[in-house]
């Protein structure tokens, strides 16, 4: 069964131990905090701080889909060598529309891996 | 963060206690547990055992991931209507080639009650 | 520009003479002409006839794509390796539920290829 | 079958005629014409230039689909209500990496009314 790994779960032991493991699978979310409803805007999703992933046919990131809670919002598939075949920070920029506050996470697929939850990001929605 | 769901994890109590919903979301691997090496074999996944799963455009099975351990084989993307609007059994046949030794799972999504894993399915390839 | 084919565009001339290119990518829809409105029937894709495609890391299946007339129904995403990264005739089995008639597509994906239509097959519904 | 429409093949009477229609369903592509071989690029897809297009539960935009030639590199999948169920022009940002000149081109889906082309962009790659 493919682990399921949450940063918020993971002892600062474990990640010390592992530092580059944890740090090149973790997606994260960068976008602003406060939005004005009914506006566009950007959602940056970024695979890893520190380290880089690699893009080799058998080991690869898969896919990063973008949820509001339980609901799926969009996601993003990639073929291997999509980055060239070099390691990168896989990076993708999503446009939503703002209606209420969202609370979105992300989830990605290594191909060999498993699946990494990023933290949760609150987008607030103003009038 | 949208919740993962894993029928291991879940009590006996709780099962009972929510035994439409649990019911309903949940992916069952259905395949032969003894392969010819080098032949190809069904497997088929169905989710949901005495309840159906409705397919409304706010709310249906979105899709159905087969993983060999942490490693990622195929999965099916539904649009909403896909089965015609009413609750059903939702449900694919994907075909694989056997290799070696195989240990199946699904990933299943519902567009508003997360992700859900099914047990894990071993399957041994014989000469 | 990914190449768009379509078996009815292509010539018999063309067909022979590059025979196993043409057979090896295109894909064939096989089901029931005639459905039970509210009935459930499968469709089952395959790729190919006589020859078959390979599963190559640079070069395999990538998705299968079934549509109604204009409309998108569901489709299926290989990871390369899926089929044992052997030579195989592609196949998976969709279940739909039968409301109206039908006239069903599919598109397929080669990674190196393009895009591969398949002929357009009417499924009937009765009461 | 669904339709391919293609900007370069239709005619331009045809386009005055249904401006809006073609408008809001042909993918463009945006992205630096000359890259440096290594580094890391955006490429910006948006849909439809003066017109929106709908994001209702039958009516909305399934995916987004970047291609290099007759390579598939990667795709964007979105559920219904993801643009906030508001007419919007579906906006997504890839990034690659520079390895050897591209032909960029897009296929996107409406759900609704087929497939459709961008035009091809030349991404030149120089040391």
């Amino acid at each position: 069964m493919p682990k399921v790994f949450k940063p918020v779960e993971i002892s600062p032991d474990e990640t010390a131990a592992r530092k580059d493991y944890f740090d090149r699978h973790t997606p994260h979310i960068i976008c602003d905090s406060v939005v004005k409803r009914g506006g566009r805007f950007c959602v940056k999703v970024r695979i890893g701080e520190n380290y880089q992933h690699p893009d080799d046919a058998d080991h690869y990131i898969k896919f990063i889909q973008l949820w509001n809670l339980e609901t799926f919002v969009a996601e993003v598939q990639f073929a291997p060598g999509a980055q060239g075949g070099v390691p990168s920070n896989v990076e993708v920029d999503f446009y939503l529309t703002a209606k209420n506050t969202m609370y979105l996470s992300v989830l990605s697929a290594c191909t060999k891996h498993g699946l990494w939850h990023s933290e949760e990001v609150k987008v607030s929605v103003t009038d």
